[in-house]
């Protein structure tokens, strides 16, 4: 390995240059892992390059297991959803909850809103009143500036929905947006709202700069601190449900009555309304389903994070997305999610496996998207909840991370039994199975000698 | 296509008939798609079958793109940063802001604790008091019961911290918890945790249905609604931060004067304080960062997702997670963030590119990788609100996605030259894109013609 760890024009080196400057400062055994590395390369060159394209000083694909969930019954549809995820049992998981509630009228959901959002952030020492007197005339000349960026949108359904001001002078001095609400059919519309924005920021210095409504001087002089969309859409909201007579929820393999397993479920659901430690893990469960769909479609999981967890906490404390009643009989189970996605744009015709994964799907819009994804994140829910409050997680757990350990160190036949049997009930580590291992092949070698 | 799109027994098809079931029920070109889902297989029927292991019903692997960002000086020392992302420019954003502090000092960081969280929720409807007055004897107990579970983590210097009951029953009645911090060392500790916790709540409900001190009948009477590990740990924290004089800070190619730079800065992040729909936003660029070297070391994103977000709204609004100051001269950038990452246990060792990663990174402990992380994840929010500041983000964006529509279009020499020409300043849309190249083939053909 060499000493000199940092470089100059790392960007323009060749892929393979790239490679050999990274393994040959960073590993002990540079031509072994530059193999490795190589090995997960596309056969087909085209299509590699097409990957690297997506993002910078790429040297490899990163594998994520591509899963499939099926029997999702949605609002009367049959689908098989895709998944893309690195955390065992989340695929079994879901395919359990879906199953489940496929036998009692499978998930419904509904989108109750389509609104994205975009924010002009500004500063200026101005008079408020004067800028509202001319605002119309404003939006006027925004809109007509921006009508090159807008147009293919509004072709399509779409476009710029209302234009906002908003004074935040009591908190910090001088400080405004334009608060932007957009229609962006069945994208996501980052660039569509980005490239909007940036023209309104323009249009807006111009305005305030040449109208002569504002008086010379401090009145003309607008700072256009960024132009944006914002992840956060608390209007771009779908719902998913479940629903069935409590004794309806039975038998459970575990014996457990129906009647006190709806109750365990509401109280553990009503748990993470309450207490913020145990609500991050509950929401957390709920992304681990959310995110491996978005992930499979080629949307932006950071965004969608960002957003649902943001919306956790928009009355002051940070609680559950889903809900849970037992009334009457009924047990009813809800998730309520803001959810940005997109069908069209960004990587979802562009990657190899995601086209494929809206083909899955039956090339869904957007908002029929926003209601697979928001069913999977409930069973996603569901199948952890229930499994809380019967049988615990560890016991499915544990035994597919010894599996995993057991298939890496190449055990076979006898010694996997005898490995299962004894960690039966065991804490699982990679150290721990190997020695295990070790010992028993110890033993073998010994008697066979 | 086959009309009957959903199945029993799914799980238990071998892979090839689980491809063959898909396909056959879902595409339209059944042969086609299982090719080119097949095609992105590892040639070593091992190394995918380990790769199988770690999900569900997989029937392929999703490749994400594996790059690299040089030039990071964190603590004074150099690191090639290993990041997962198939969002543009965000592997781009964070080698120019490392390159860009590596000449200022460099990144700082420092792990402000350790502890991991876990929770047995139960309720019961004896004296709290009682219990109170024997919860030493409770905690010897836990702790001797779960010995065998503890024993190893003990050895590594880890192991269970401190065990509190916490009263909820003001908010829901006869709800309670043991609230547990641990210690897991350089694991992520999720697998000990939830066995610790299951042990614990087994004795739990033995303790409390045998101990003399409490009545028979109600008082005896415990049910164990969950036992679970927090994916909240605001004590397992750790800050990033850069700084230097504010002349430092240019000069800038834009022409913008240090001065005003730092000053534009301040204010965006000082917005996201106290916007939500912004602090959304600039949180989401912190996570485009962290995430990806979460990923590229087969470490959670969910999990740190889930904690990060609820960390940002803990005061009651949610808020920005970086901070600016520029005080007497002296620009200060810096990043608190809760981070529960593990470098042993997991997939870390099992995941064929991120045992890679960790190796590149020096194999750092859970400690080295939360700073690496954090730094990461400043230097993205650097990147994202300087160029917010001053060019505005779409300039680049743009470019990059044409650039990729275009490469997968098949577009050569000239017609990407004429193709960047047409689009420079519009929206890029893969149709307008593809109907730009028809148009220009359309003509080129009749040229020839």
């Amino acid at each position: 390995m060499s000493d000199i760890k940092t470089i100059s024009g790392f960007s323009k080196l060749s892929k393979s240059d790239k490679i050999k400057w990274v393994v040959k400062h960073f590993y002990k055994d540079p031509e072994q892992v530059m193999q490795e590395l190589m090995s997960w390369w596309h056969r087909d060159e085209e299509q590699q390059k097409l990957l690297d394209g997506f993002s910078e000083n790429t040297i490899s694909n990163f594998p994520m297991p591509f899963g499939i969930a099926p029997n999702f019954l949605i609002n009367g549809k049959a689908y098989a959803v895709p998944m893309v995820i690195e955390e065992s049992s989340v695929v079994a998981a879901a395919s359990s909850a879906a199953k489940y509630w496929m036998d009692r009228g499978g998930f419904h959901a509904q989108v109750l809103g389509m609104k994205k959002v975009g924010q002009v952030h500004f500063t200026w020492k101005g008079e408020m009143r004067k800028l509202e007197s001319v605002f119309e005339e404003l939006k006027t000349e925004l809109r007509k500036d921006a009508a090159p960026i807008t147009a293919n949108m509004e072709k399509r359904g779409g476009g710029v929905l209302d234009i906002e001001l908003v004074n935040f002078a009591h908190l910090e001095e001088g400080y405004y947006q334009l608060k932007v609400t957009f229609d962006t059919c069945d994208s996501m519309g980052a660039n569509f709202i980005n490239s909007a924005l940036e023209s309104f920021a323009k249009t807006l210095d111009r305005f305030i700069s040449d109208h002569p409504i504002f008086d010379e001087g401090v009145e003309r002089d607008i700072s256009i601190i960024m132009s944006i969309l914002s992840n956060y859409t608390p209007e771009c909201l779908v719902r998913a449900w479940v629903e069935c007579p409590v004794e309806n929820l039975g038998p459970f393999s575990s014996g457990l009555d129906a009647a006190l397993l709806a109750e365990k479920f509401r109280k553990a659901v009503r748990i993470a309304h309450l207490d913020p430690h145990r609500a991050a893990t509950h929401n957390k469960g709920i992304f681990n389903g959310i995110d491996a769909v978005v992930l499979a479609t080629a949307n932006d999981f950071r965004a969608v994070e960002a957003c649902g967890h943001t919306y956790a906490a928009r009355d002051g404390q940070y609680r559950s997305l889903s809900q849970c009643t037992v009334e009457n009989g009924l047990f009813r189970f809800w998730l309520d999610i803001p959810l940005a996605l997109g069908t069209v744009g960004g990587l979802t015709k562009l990657h190899p496996i995601a086209k494929h994964s809206l083909e899955l799907l039956g090339h869904p819009t957007a908002e029929e998207l926003m209601m697979i994804v928001a069913s999977v994140g409930l069973a996603q829910n569901f199948a952890a909840v229930r499994s809380l409050v019967t049988t615990g997680i560890q016991q499915g757990h544990m035994k597919m991370h010894l599996a995993n350990i057991l298939n890496h160190l190449g055990a076979k036949g006898q010694e996997v039994e005898k490995a299962m049997a004894y960690f039966d009930g065991k804490v699982i580590s990679f150290t721990g199975v190997r020695e295990f291992l070790e010992t028993l092949r110890q033993k073998q070698a010994a008697k066979v000698v």
